[in-house]
């Protein structure tokens, strides 16, 4: 019978298991602890395509060209990743004079450093324990700077009132993230939570909804209008999934990764009222807010609108919004500072957070001290204000990536077989690409997604590395890669080019 | 009959929730998304008493004190946690001054700094992308990094190799602890993972379990034999928790927190054949092994008695070893620096591993550089080498603990009602304290731990934050606290005057 072929089939598997597990070079053991089938299954359905097989066969590549095998090309470009500084971006001075002083306070008596990076230094030190950044800081955050956090929000959103309670700091945005989405899944089968992210999404995401064992719903951003968001879609995507899980959650990014879309004021009320009459929880990820490009385009936090909807809503909806030290003008990925704002939160869940962050200590105290600078950047009345905002620093690194956000868009949409919307802010640019059938058969073949097929030969043959778009999801029968910006305008030109060149050579091979 | 009586009961229960939910001040809501009741069960159950009510407590207390409400103290002494600055000891000068240089390169030409901590700086920034510590490094940390930290774990072993690939940077020890155990675990019901830990333990073990839903296997250490631990423990402990779970891990921390035991060569040999004979995956959790300091004892790594037990061990046994800037020496906990050494992982697993910390992008890079200094600090050529080994800093700090921990142990025995182990090693002491029955009897009428009650108490009447023993388990019946030995001596000397005649005092009123 059927049922005791299974049972033979089974007891021969572990029949092979067992005999796997016994004797090796004359050693008994009985095979390790620890294999692909015996972990956390929820880990190994994590994906994160940021930083998949495509940047290590990067990173090996770079390796091969240090010993000398000879490529078609002399270096790697990682435009996979928003990583400024390591695309050749300065950080800007007064940060890091400031960062230097909290780091060797000897230095708070040398004349080179100005007195507003010194009394900056002095207040960060002045609320660490023992005046040093290697003192723990409170769970949360200092508090003096989730004050100036809160001063931050208020001056952004027009005076709308932040409280610092609200205010947790994190180890990036990511931390907090992963925290907030945490906290909020529950129940099996039916009722597990239900958490809806944009497609294509920024899969830190749909990773940790995987590690969390949360249902991952769907909802599609509109590539013919500009990556728009559409309430109608929204709401297709809820009623679907809510005959499988429990909807509760709603995360929104504005400006969009990978697609770059800023979101506009009439769209984010819309969204509003969809997850305040669906009871959903907003998150909202914020982190490209100082990063827009596009003529007519503005940056809207979603606590600005909301609050300007009047307290129907601004007195409901639980919302968490997050923001990053590693984007905007600054690019500090590598001091992994963020914060996240909580609001209406019940407060018995907001004791639960403090009691959960509190178990990792804090986030690192030179990242809250960057994050602080963030926030609370030189006035025009102190000395570092006018290089800060010269045509070297701030002022410069903002003109530069709108420029090539203009350039990349236009040249893109040059080449036969690429579509490109417009980078309207962020930092990435997400075109659409036309792949010949054949590629994508000899793909399909090799188990492989067309556009990592696509994106692995670009590596192979140019040197340059992108993010397939598989690894964001997309719409079926859609193709797409994600490219940064923030390569210099100059070796911009160059990567554009040779995509260009590539694309119109892979489309004939396969012709 | 009972079962309507129950229905009933619940469709009640039910009405209120829905009335709840209807009208607040005219608003029409639905009661919150996120509520107690509606989060994550797992965190709920979550516990970490280092930072929990009474250290929230004393920080309401500071705040009170600074408005000037009057108390019978002038100051909150936090002996809670291992902060070492907080307590007031100076950072390693040379770590600093390397921090600053990479913080804000300009300083390089400034003659000011000592060339060797030039040069440690210019070979961190030549490992960063773009040359700047602002850029995200490789998800397992720099490249040169591991290699220095597998070169230091090389000559703290006596030479037994240690391979960079198997070493993962991380976000403090906590964040590399809590990764590990999360790969770990799964199965659902009887063949749930189990993880052994001691009791007492460090609470983030606890809270981790109780986060991943792992099933939390007690071992206890043996207070009358100096919290020794003994295998037939270990045996106890596991055959009992194969009845419910499936124990996979085996966790051990040495030198010992809370309770400053430094464990025998032997005792390690023991554990690792007892891990092997029950296919066990031993974590080892080291940050302490600076902390050793009482007569005839010595650190003796788990990987060093491994390799030494011969190969039908060191190549089958699946170990991870825990290590951290934020102890030892330098206690530069704010910068969240740590690693961890990963023996006989499979490699499938070893690249799942990497793929779930890509996820979070890197450990903090400041943190990197400060582990850095700390597996690679000045050589006896070096110009800095003769401050850093000086009785100002590395040796006298050691020196400093020595000492108090000696007199700690020596004062507290001195207590009629206090009996304390010697504190061989780390940085806590973990008293026994004999409670009167009617201090237990009020405790348990207000539902609180007997030893919450006291350290509450003492906080209050003396402005002493400890941590009660009920937060690291202790066996059934007795009562401890944790204190750290990090204040300066004469401090610490006050400290220890005020809990005697506080034990004293308490004593008598619940007699």
């Amino acid at each position: 019978s059927a049922s005791s072929t299974v049972s033979s089939h089974t007891s021969q598997l572990h029949l092979a298991k067992t005999m796997s597990s016994l004797a090796v070079n004359g050693v008994t053991c009985r095979g390790k602890v620890l294999t692909l089938d015996s972990m956390n299954p929820n880990v190994r359905r994590v994906e994160y395509a940021v930083r998949g097989p495509i940047v290590q066969r990067a990173v090996q590549i770079e390796k091969e060209l240090r010993e000398g095998v000879k490529k078609p090309f002399t270096e790697v470009i990682k435009a996979n990743i928003g990583d400024a500084h390591a695309m050749g971006q300065k950080p800007i001075t007064f940060f890091r004079q400031v960062l230097a002083l909290c780091s060797y306070p000897d230095l708070l008596e040398d004349n080179k450093f100005p007195e507003d990076a010194k009394k900056r230094a002095r207040r960060i030190l002045d609320a660490c324990g023992g005046h040093s950044i290697g003192a723990y800081s409170a769970s949360q955050g200092i508090e003096c700077i989730r004050q100036d956090v809160a001063r931050y929000i208020e001056k952004r959103d027009g005076g709308i009132p932040s409280n610092p309670d609200n205010i947790y700091l994190s180890t990036g945005a990511s931390d907090a993230i992963v925290t907030m989405l945490k906290l909020l899944v529950c129940g099996e089968g039916r009722d597990r939570t239900g958490v809806m992210i944009s497609i294509p999404q920024y899969p830190l995401y749909s990773a940790a909804l995987a590690d969390l064992g949360a249902v991952q719903i769907n909802y599609y951003l509109d590539e013919d209008k500009c990556w728009g968001l559409d309430v109608t879609e929204l709401r297709r995507a809820l009623n679907a999934a809510k005959q499988h899980c429990k909807p509760r959650v709603l995360c929104i990014i504005n400006p969009g990764n990978p697609t770059g879309q800023v979101q506009s004021r009439e769209c984010i009320e819309d969204v509003i009222r969809f997850a305040k009459e669906e009871n959903l929880f907003l998150m909202a990820d914020e982190v490209y807010q100082d990063n827009v490009y596009a003529k007519g385009c503005k940056f809207h936090s979603f606590k600005k609108v909301l609050f300007e909807m009047g307290p129907e809503y601004s007195s409901s909806l639980e919302m968490a919004s997050f923001h990053s030290t590693s984007k905007c003008y600054m690019g500090e990925c590598g001091f992994r500072g963020g914060y996240m704002e909580v609001l209406n939160m019940d407060p018995e869940v907001k004791a639960q957070l403090t009691k959960l962050v509190s178990v990792r200590l804090c986030p690192p105290v030179s990242g809250q001290a960057m994050l602080d600078l963030v926030v609370n950047p030189p006035l025009p009345d102190e000395p570092s204000y006018t290089l800060f905002l010269s045509s070297q620093e701030r002022t410069a690194v903002l003109a530069a990536l709108a420029e090539k956000s203009h350039l990349t868009e236009e040249m893109f949409n040059t080449v036969p077989g690429i579509t490109c919307n417009p980078v309207q802010g962020a930092m990435y640019t997400f075109p659409r690409i036309t792949l010949p059938q054949k590629a994508i058969a000899k793909a399909q073949e090799e188990g492989q997604a067309p556009d990592m097929l696509y994106c692995m030969k670009l590596l192979e043959e140019e040197g340059i590395c992108l993010v397939p778009g598989s690894g964001f999801g997309q719409k079926e029968g859609t193709f797409h890669f994600r490219m940064t910006i923030l390569p210099p305008t100059e070796k911009l030109k160059v990567v554009l080019q040779k995509i260009r060149d590539f694309h119109l050579r892979f489309t004939q091979e396969f012709s």
